[in-house]
């Protein structure tokens, strides 16, 4: 890909800005619909911007890092068809793109945050396009920034994506009830932060199915019953409490 | 304390061993009921050891490092009136130690797999005892070992495990249902540890209340029926995925 214009501003736009600039890509042009945003990610990695569609530079690659629900929108705007146009999220198919140019994904599995610095090279990439050129354009792009990039199918994507709900979206919540646990008891959270890093350490190097602990693993009936009367006071967290424990217990057949 | 007996062999046993070696305590003697277990790490150690109840040396305090079921048992085990005993579980009270004897708890926080290694400074511990003494000369045995030391009653110790099954052992089955599912898509799961890695990282500096993304904190309703729909093989999955959800949007009202 000899040029590369980035549409968006959010946090997936600014960690590939980076990544692409990282790895010497030429990184023409960011649009976003908001001029502020644009210019903030444009001034910071010295690049052109703009809001105006009518000023949309042409390059080889258009990346459309916005939102699912604004990528269809946003996939109108691109008016040059000898184009390669692709989106990055985990859950859309090719269809969302409307224009009349080729299309594909290209996908990081990370969780963005602006302020959290990455390192790229860590960040699995999937990519998959309507025609082989470009699927092989788009792993060769990937593979300049990452050590892992894999070429899947919208159906495989839409499962990494789920599974990747699970072990982020989902694991977040957990430290989110841990967190409120300790505010209830006027403890800090900072008391949890070893036990977290430490669960995450565990998996890279072991299989979560092995690594499994606690009283639910156990069938530990009288520290189960103890904890859900603790939360007596919040029907809701206990039924969560129940259904994961259950969970838990089948998983190892112990229910 | 001038000098210690660890009762038990088991994960918490060997790295407590090693923790109060690696801070020059005087560690006398290892006990278990199986030979084999105490010998292992009262070798390694360069400790004594032995399974015979007769040949329990005296002194100062005794550490019982079991599971939960095993501590009332061991506790009968210690004859000595002059000492200190207690036990390191996050959900038991004084009252299971049955012997004549001082009573207290040495609880640390942290999953503990003989072969990881662990940065015992980095431990949260949580001290109890039944009189003031016992309680400040456990602060100061933790103290050696750990920057982070809390004295807790056990209503709040049993608040602080109970978080720490959430962060900890229900966070470990989210990894593994994401395990699952990379395996029912033959894909590998080492795609997903650097989210889980990363997922962890960030709630290092910030709130896990701050740090929520996905689906069901956006309220995307497209996405959340689209994961619904990839689980319909698997009722109980489906119903999980739907509760976790739930209570995400219940914590940002966007129920």
């Amino acid at each position: 890909m000899k040029s590369v214009v980035i549409i968006g501003a959010g946090n997936v736009a600014f960690h590939l800005t980076r990544a692409l600039l990282q790895n010497t890509v030429n990184v023409r042009q960011i649009f976003n619909r908001t001029l502020s945003k644009a210019e903030e990610l444009g001034e910071a990695n010295n690049i052109k911007y703009t809001d105006k569609i009518s000023e949309l530079e042409k390059a080889d690659l258009y990346i459309i890092a916005a939102s699912d629900s604004a990528v269809e929108e946003l996939s109108h705007y691109i008016p040059y068809t000898d184009a390669l146009v692709v989106h990055t999220s985990g859950s859309l198919s090719t269809n969302v793109l409307k224009g009349n140019y080729r299309k594909g994904v290209f996908y990081p599995l990370q969780t963005f945050t602006k302020k959290k610095m990455l390192r790229y090279e860590e960040i699995p990439f999937f990519v998959e396009a309507e025609n082989k050129e470009d699927e092989e354009a788009l792993y060769k792009l990937a593979d300049r920034i990452s050590n892992e990039v894999h070429r899947i199918d919208s159906a495989q994507r839409l499962k990494v994506h789920l599974a990747a709900v699970w072990v982020s979206n989902f694991t977040n919540h957990m430290y989110s009830v841990g967190e409120a646990i300790c505010k209830e008891s006027e403890l800090p959270f900072d008391v949890l932060r070893p036990l977290i890093k430490e669960t995450a350490n565990k998996v890279m190097d072991m299989s979560p199915y092995d690594a499994q602990t606690g009283p639910a693993r156990r069938n530990d009936q009288l520290i189960l019953t103890k904890h859900l009367e603790l939360m007596n006071d919040d029907s809701r967290r206990q039924q969560l409490y129940k259904l994961i424990s259950e969970s838990i217990k089948r998983t190892y057949n112990n229910d």
